[in-house]
């Protein structure tokens, strides 16, 4: 039998409960494989700051360090919405993803037929979505030095954040992105502001650079206002998009309210070795925290994704995934992507349709 | 009888068709309110690359900056996009909105009834969409230093690009935001990424102290990606968004396609003093160029603008604005909004038909 440490992280909010779900159906999965899983349970982000007074504590990024996966819940909460920058919940985020070097971020955004009508988009538009985004995690202005608040020459404050990309950094994100459209439908879209910003011109250097490596896979370029645009007049021209942290933080987020079921979205966050973070792409949700009313198929997908690209047991993940669309396919749907004529049913409930179908 | 200068560029692509359009309705507009234009047509991008040999030339800056106020078409094509960086068509409004220190550029995103068919989000979701974007222009990430492409201790190339925003920056561009929102529906949203950029920091710090002095104003602060979700999940909320450059850049593009009509849609950038540059939001659109293809309404609104807030004179501009309604109401419309049960024109019989309304 194959053995894997598991760090769980369920953080704030809603966190707890979809981590709960998901970690019993990532358990059955994996048993059935014959796989065993020994989980350790961690507090982080807000959670963290209410227990020892930082948001990523030294024995939690150990754990996460020395597991073999890591699945994360939910961080933040307006609890700490007022703390100072280095003590807020989402710095936790910002300190794993930096020290376990996790640059590639994988986000899909699928619109599954069965949800098709939660999107705000036309139905014609939605329909058949499947893309995947590729942002860079580790680098690009979240990172970049110089940054702060400085005084200037007339004694005025000045905010400096700096957007700054190495060659390297960009070659092994375009890597990423490749291999990703390679295993896909072999289409990928880089996305920068090569017209305007000079990171963005080495940027796009580099990729056309390692496209002669990738000769299977279609390479195009698109400007970031122009994708943001082309994301909702036809967002099936998409197969994968690789592009920037900034530039991926704010398409990844458009294109999933796209899908118009966020809280369906996992996402995975990998390096070159060392564990990966996978984790839903939905925040802590507060309002409903508690409730048994989160939906816990984007953790649950997430596990998914911890077995396929974090442990590469990708039978297991399939039955997840499997189990899923079974238990849609029955009808079953949290408040937020509940029509009429189908069943409304709670996170745990959720969970328990979906262990049945794994 | 009042004159005004009036610095004409019609650029590249369909520049030149939509401006002619313009230029006639401007005119008419104008002269049943008792106004003169002198009009002084200049080359610019493309065409002045090909004319003299660089986007910008001096004698079109100094006819411009002399202007009462200045309406440009379109800029760019695929002929000069191998150009080098500084021989680019684009190049040359980046030098207007730099040296003309236009740095309130003003966005709206209105989804007419007469064409809510054509935005790609649903019917309900659409309908009723009315925001300004008021994007900072010469300032942040698109002009900060350091920036290049340089080469760093490992021999390695290196991209930088610097967001800087002076204090002064935020609050010249905030009070024409809570002035802008004041004369609309009374609220501000203000978009940053102050969870993770120092320069958002100091800007939402900016924008909060200045609230105080408009308590008329409802303000909100949104992060970027949720605002990118936003914009989608229910654009309604959203009554008037200040925001940086690039920012502005993205969710002016987001929120125009939304509308569904990109050929529709104006703006204006705005300095302290000196003429100022009103100009459609599309692009120079070089595939149907000289075809009596293009849709001139979205210049025909920026005249409209150039009225209003350049001159000053609301009475021509509103002239204008109903002229436009007038013939979308009698069902004239080019291919870009076109739906069946309507009159298909082109660009130069609609103009007709606006200014027989004028
Ligand atoms: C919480 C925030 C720092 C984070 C980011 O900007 O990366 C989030 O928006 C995300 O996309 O994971
Ligand atoms: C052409 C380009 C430099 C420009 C910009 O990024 O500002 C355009 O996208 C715009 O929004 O006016």
């Amino acid at each position: 039998k194959k053995r894997y440490n598991i760090a769980l992280l369920p953080g704030d909010g809603i966190g707890p409960e979809v981590i709960s779900v998901a970690k019993n159906v990532l358990q059955k999965a994996g048993s059935l494989e014959g796989l065993e899983f020994d989980f350790q349970e961690m507090p982080v982000g807000g959670a963290a700051l209410d227990l020892v007074g930082v948001p990523m504590p030294e024995e939690t990024f150990t754990a996460a360090k020395q597991s073999d996966a890591i699945l994360l819940g939910a961080i933040g909460g307006y609890k700490w919405d007022k703390n100072e920058k280095h003590l807020r919940p989402e710095m936790a985020l910002f300190y794993l993803r930096r020290d376990l070097k996790v640059f590639a971020n994988l986000r899909p955004a699928t619109v599954l037929p069965q949800l098709v009508d939660a999107s705000t988009l036309k139905k014609e538009v939605a329909e058949g979505v499947d893309m995947m985004i590729v942002r860079e995690l580790t680098g690009g202005i979240y990172f970049g030095e110089p940054r702060g608040i400085k005084i200037n020459e007339n004694g005025e404050e000045v905010g400096i954040s700096t957007e700054i990309y190495a060659a390297h950094e960009i070659d092994r994100i375009a890597r990423v992105a490749f291999e990703t459209a390679r295993k896909r439908r072999g289409k990928l879209c880089s996305v920068d502001k090569a017209n305007v910003l000079d990171a963005s011109i080495l940027w796009r250097k580099r990729v056309t650079a390692l496209a002669s490596e990738y000769p299977d896979v279609e390479l195009s370029h698109m400007y970031v206002d122009n994708a943001a645009m082309q994301l909702i007049r036809d967002p099936k021209q998409f197969d994968t998009i690789v592009t920037n942290n900034i530039f991926g933080d704010i398409l990844s987020d458009e294109a999933s309210m796209i899908t118009g079921s966020i809280g369906m979205l996992p996402s995975a966050s990998l390096g070159e070795s060392g564990p990966g973070l996978f984790e839903p792409i939905h925040g802590s949700a507060p309002d409903i925290a508690g409730q048994d009313k989160a939906n816990p198929l984007a953790t649950i997908l997430s596990a998914a994704m911890l077995l396929k690209y974090g442990l590469g047991e990708e039978k297991a993940a399939k039955r997840i995934e499997d189990a899923v669309v079974d238990a849609l396919n029955k009808g079953f749907r949290t408040g937020d992507i509940y029509s009429p004529g189908n069943k409304l049913v709670g996170c745990k409930e959720m969970g328990e349709e979906v262990l049945k179908s794994v």
